[in-house]
């Protein structure tokens, strides 16, 4: 059993919209930096892949709002490996707050390529970093 | 059969990381413009709503993006009700590049609620608004 | 006498914070957008820029905050050059509301680079980029 | 003498722009998120501020771009008060890098207002709060 990796976002000023809670594409940029941080912390820095030239575009998401939040709300994400098929990776995110109460359920989906665009096979490609990820199914 | 809304959005340079492309969290923003434009064409502004009490929060939204946009891209997007029943409205968003490649396709629910945070049923509560949304199905 | 070049925008809702006005660090942006603007009705789209190799990073800004702007109002964005010598540009920027009262005044400068980061000096590798913005003086 | 009061803000993917460098406007933003800290660690949250009803608006800031940053790095921004004199307040920032380097200095400045948009002035109607911030001059 994993343990799990939990990222804390503190609900920005600049983050909030007239209705006086967090505008809700900001959860989107919420489930990147929990995803860099989760990344990291199984040992592949976002932008060490980078520098070894790959780079993982998203190719889809879905966020499916449960409680607002608001400034300085202090919110838990966890992230976790749902699947991830050679050249697909999909993550889960549960967002919560201080509280305990749920903020959101979401879901990132994600491709790797090189410099070049060309889609690259993870298991292939990158074993070890594909052996990092789905150890963590 | 009605003819469709379209929005227009040029690609700001603000909105592109370091990947060269538009950052995916900006077509969030774009199908939140493209709803206020969508709604104030079928006579009911967004802000007027507001005005009157009624907030509008997004309960679900889901992106599937197809291909790269960047600064100074001009993205088309065509908005349309899927689905509205009294408490949930639901919207889908077709985005298309000035060549006419498709940028990605999206689905926003939002719910009505009036300053308490009661949830309102449009059909009952605004027949006149409910009428507007559900003449574009 | 040059004629003013006005440049539009309308502010969103996702620009607004839980004052209910617009958040001070959308000027900043909006002051590119009209920059991005400036340059194209000149003849030197910045996309065309980066094209040849000619990045413009800004070097310095500062914005005087006169009245609030919330969704969903209009602001005109007038763009001036108030200075330019080889390598260093300096714009003015005077929005204004729908109203006509004041928004802000803001300036901004840039220096020139090529993909080296070396600094270029406009006057002596782009004449032809000089001319059209002290043109402008 | 008093102590510096510094917070540590990590650059996120999504705050770079296609120079591949964090987006100017972004240090606004930071400015912001430096400021809430600021006011926290001398007794005044900005959100019990706001409870009590006082509000700040921004009117007027500035900053001196030095050094890129991009993504993943970690800015230290020192927030120390310029000026405070009843009715407006002065701020300064200093951004640096992990490897020391200046990346940028900055300013804003504030008014308070209560509810109603009447404009508060410090020394007289939050005395405690006054003495709070002078006391870092």
């Amino acid at each position: 059993m994993m343990e799990k990796i939990e990222y804390i976002h503190d609900v920005q000023y600049y983050e909030t919209d007239k209705m006086g809670i967090t505008h809700h594409s900001n959860y989107i940029r919420w489930m990147e930096e929990a995803r860099v941080d989760f990344l990291k912390k199984i040992g592949w820095d976002y932008d060490k892949l980078e520098e070894i030239g790959v780079i993982s575009p998203v190719t889809k998401i879905d966020c499916k709002y449960k409680n607002n939040t608001t400034f300085a709300d202090r919110v838990t994400i966890v992230v976790s490996v749902e699947e991830c098929k050679g050249v697909r990776l999909k993550l889960a995110y549960e967002m919560k707050k201080q509280d305990g109460s749920d903020v959101c359920e979401a879901h990132s989906e994600h491709c790797f390529m090189n410099e070049k665009g060309q889609v690259l096979n993870l298991k292939k490609d990158f074993p070890a970093f594909y052996e990092a990820i789905v150890s963590r199914l």
